[in-house]
C-alpha cells in the first residue's frame, strides 16, 4: 500500500454523503453512514481482518498474530455533523487502515514479533448531531455511558439509536477487542499548527468542558393584539441569553474560554403567537476549570436578571461535564519520538474539541495527535488539509503503531479488564 | 334556541382538541380541525341548513329564503394556533349559528320578508401557524390571495394545503355563496372593553401590519475547536435582531407599536455547532403606517450594524403587508345602534389582530365586533371569556344579522360580482 493508494481511498470515502461545496454529510445511522460502514467492511474484508460490530455499532476491523493477546486500537469515526467537513473523523479511520495494512506487510517481510494485535476502529456516533451525547461509542466501549441508556436515546423524529442501528444493520452482537492502548490522528481543528508550521500536534491534555440546558419558560400570545407591557416572550428572554453566553468570553484573556449556543428550538414557532417556550444548549470549555466555573456562574447571574426583566422563568441544569484529561507522558514521548524518527516536527498542545481518544484514555495508555487545518475551520464544508499533511500524518501514525504493538510503553492495564466493573464505578 | 343552549354547544366543541389548561389545539387541517368541521356539519345539516364546502375548505351552513338572492355572511374560524385559547374564532362561529338559528324562527314567527339569504361561515385557516399566511380561506374567497398558490403552499413537513384538505374530506367542490354583506364577532385579544367595563367594540379600522422575513447567513463551524475571533455565528446575530425589534417599540409611545420575532429556526441546530443560518420572521404593527415604517427603518440600520459586529450576512424581505383598513361608517353606525337595542354599551376601537373581516370588507360592507378578554390575553391557553360576556355577544350578533338580512345597509356590491375578475386586478 502507498501514499497514494491512501489517498485514492480517502478521496473515495469523501464521495459517500457529499455536499455540494466538498463537505459530507454523515449522520450516525443513517443511509450515509451505512455506505462508508459497508465500505468499511468490504475494505477490511478483503485484506483478510475479521470485522467485529458490538451492541453499539462501534466497527473493529481485527488482525491477530498472537492468539488470545489483547489489541491495540487505532482509527477514529466515520460519521459527521451536518453539511460538514470531509477530515473529521474520517482522516482517522482512513489512515488506521493503511497503517494497519503496512504494518501487516512489515512484520510479514520483517518477521516481526508484535506483543499486541491490531484493531482499526470506526466509532460509532462520536458527533453526537443526531443522538446526543457525543463520542457516543467509544464511551459506552470504555463504560463511561452505560450501553443501555444510549441505545435508548431518540432523534427530534423520535427514533431510538436502537432502532437506527437495526435499520441500516449495524446493530451488532459481537464481542469486542480486548484493548491495551489506543493511537488516534485527526485534523487540528484549530490554526496553531499553520501558524506555527509544525507537521504534527502531539496531545498532552484535553480542555474542560461543560454544557448548560437551559429552558425558558414563557407566556404564549398574540403577536399584534397584546401589549408590549404585557408579554412574557421566551424569545427574548432566550436572546438575552445567547448573548450573556458570547459576552462572557469577553470577561477572559483571549482564548482562554470559547462559550457559545448551537442548539435553539422556539415554541410554538409561529410567526403571529410570542414564544412560549425557548429550550437551548450552552457549551463552555477552557483549559482552566475555574474559568469555566467562573463563566457560568456569570451566566447564571446574568439568567437571574433576564427573569426579572422578561418576566420568565429560566430552568438550567448542568450536563456533559468532562473534566481536563492528560494523556500519558510515556506516550507523548512516544509520538515526539516517531515524529523525529519519520523527519518531521511537532510540538505538544491541548483539544479544545471532545475526541475518542479522550474516552479511551480513561481506561488504557492513548496517543492524540493532530495534523494542521486550514484556517482551523471545522464542522463545515470548506474544512480542509492538504494531501501532503494527510500524508504525513499517515507514516506517523504508522511509526506510532509500529512501537504500540511492540509493547514499547507501559500497559499496566487493559480494557475491558476482569475487575472492569469496580474499575467502573471508581472513575 | 336558548342562551344555555349556546353555552352548551360552545363548551362542547372547546372540548375537540382539549389540552391540558383549558386551552385547544386545532390547526388547520388537522385531525383536530376535522372533527370540528364534522361538528360543525352535523349541527348544521340536522337543522336543515345547506353545507357547502369550497375549494379552499371553506364551509358555509346555508340558509335560502329567498331565491337567488344573495347572502349576508356570519362567522369567524374553528381553526387556532399550537396549544391556543377555545375562544379566538370559535366564539365566532358558534355564535354565527345559534344567531342564525333564531332568527330563522323569528322569520317564520313574524312571517317577515328577508331581503337577503344567510350563510354561517367556517373559514378555513385564519391562524396560519401551520399553513402561512393567515387569513387564508377569506383572503382566497375575496380574491385577495390566488386559490392556486395557496393549495400549493407546504407546512414544515412539506404537506400541501390541498393535501392536507384532502386528507381529513375538506378539499370541496361546491360554489360558496354569494356574499352582500358580513359579520364577525370576536374576543377582543386586548384588556381595553375590560378596563373601560364597555360590554361590545365595534371596530372601526385595523391596524397596519407588516412583517420581515429575515435570513442570517454565518459560518457553521466547531463550537469547541473555533477562537471566538474566528466564529460567524448566525444566532448571535440573530439573537441581537430578536432584541432590535423587541426594543424599536422603546422609542415610540407606550401602545403605538407592536413588534416581535416568534418564529425562528437555526441550522444545523447541533449544541456543538456553531450556527450557519438562522431563519426568522418579525411582526410590525401600528395604528399609524408612518411608524411601522420608522421602526421597519430603525430595525434595518440595526441589522446593518450587526452584519459587520459578526461578520454575517443578513438577508431582509418585505411581506405580507396589510394596510390600513376602514369599516364601513354604516355598518359601524347599525353595530352601535343594534347594541343599544339589546340595551348594551359599546366603544369604537381598532384592531390590531388580523381577522376574516378585514379581507370580506374589502369586497362587501362589513361589520366587526368584539367582546371582552379577561387580561386581554390570546393564542394562548389562559385566554378567557366569561360565559355572560358570550351571551351579550350573542344577542348582539343576532340583532345585527336580523337587521342585515333586512337590507338595513347599503349594499351596492356584491361578491363575487360578475365583474370580480377586473376589480381583483384593480385591488
Amino acid at each position: 500500500m502507498s501514499a497514494r493508494d491512501f489517498l485514492s481511498d480517502f478521496h473515495e470515502v469523501a464521495k459517500i454523503g457529499a455536499t455540494p461545496r466538498n463537505g459530507v454529510d454523515r449522520q450516525a445511522a443513517t443511509p450515509e453512514d451505512k455506505l462508508t460502514r459497508d465500505w468499511f467492511r468490504r475494505w477490511a474484508e478483503e485484506r483478510d481482518f475479521q470485522v467485529r460490530t458490538d451492541g453499539i455499532g462501534n466497527m473493529f476491523a481485527c488482525w491477530e498474530w498472537v492468539p488470545g493477546a489483547p489489541y491495540i486500537l487505532i482509527g477514529s469515526h466515520l460519521d459527521s455533523q451536518p453539511l460538514a467537513g470531509r477530515f473529521d473523523g474520517a482522516y482517522g479511520v482512513l489512515a488506521g487502515l493503511h497503517a494497519a495494512s503496512s504494518i501487516i506487510d512489515r512484520v510479514k517481510v520483517e518477521s516481526a514479533n508484535p506483543t499486541f494485535n491490531l484493531a482499526v476502529v470506526n466509532w460509532f456516533n462520536e458527533e453526537g448531531s443526531r443522538f446526543p451525547p457525543s463520542v457516543m461509542g467509544s464511551s459506552v466501549f470504555t463504560g463511561i455511558f452505560e450501553g443501555d441508556d444510549m441505545r435508548a436515546v431518540r432523534d427530534l423524529d423520535g427514533v431510538s439509536v436502537v432502532e437506527a442501528l437495526e435499520s441500516i444493520g449495524y446493530l451488532g452482537t459481537d464481542v469486542p477487542p480486548v484493548a491495551a492502548g489506543y493511537a488516534e490522528i485527526h485534523i487540528e481543528q484549530g490554526r496553531i499548527l499553520e501558524r506555527e508550521q509544525v507537521d504534527i500536534g502531539v496531545v498532552d491534555s484535553s480542555w474542560y468542558t461543560q454544557k448548560l440546558d437551559i429552558e425558558v419558560l414563557g407566556e404564549q400570545s398574540h403577536t399584534g393584539a397584546t401589549a408590549m407591557a404585557d408579554r412574557r416572550d421566551a424569545l427574548v428572554a432566550a436572546s438575552r441569553i445567547v448573548l450573556s453566553v458570547r459576552n462572557v468570553t469577553l470577561r477572559f484573556p483571549e482564548e482562554a474560554l470559547v462559550s457559545s449556543v448551537g442548539h435553539l428550538v422556539v415554541e410554538p414557532n409561529s410567526p403571529i403567537v410570542v414564544a412560549r417556550r425557548v429550550h437551548l444548549v450552552a457549551d463552555i470549555r477552557s483549559a482552566d476549570p475555574n474559568i469555566v466555573a467562573e463563566a457560568r456562574r456569570a451566566v447564571l447571574e446574568d439568567i437571574a436578571a433576564i427573569e426579572q426583566q422578561d418576566n420568565v422563568e429560566v430552568r438550567v441544569k448542568d450536563f456533559d461535564i468532562r473534566p481536563i484529561r492528560r494523556f500519558p507522558e510515556d506516550g507523548i514521548s512516544l509520538a515526539e519520538a516517531a515524529v523525529a524518527t519519520v523527519g518531521l516536527a511537532s510540538r505538544r498542545m491541548q483539544t479544545m474539541a471532545g475526541h475518542d481518544s479522550v474516552a479511551m484514555n480513561t481506561r488504557v495508555p492513548s496517543i492524540m495527535m493532530f495534523v494542521p487545518s486550514v484556517d482551523g475551520v471545522s464542522h463545515c464544508e470548506r474544512e480542509f488539509t492538504n494531501d501532503d499533511d494527510l500524508e504525513r500524518g499517515l507514516r506517523v501514525l504508522t511509526e506510532v503503531t509500529w512501537r504500540l504493538i511492540h509493547g514499547a510503553i507501559a500497559n499496566d492495564r487493559v480494557w475491558p479488564s476482569v475487575t472492569s466493573a469496580s474499575e467502573t464505578d471508581a472513575l
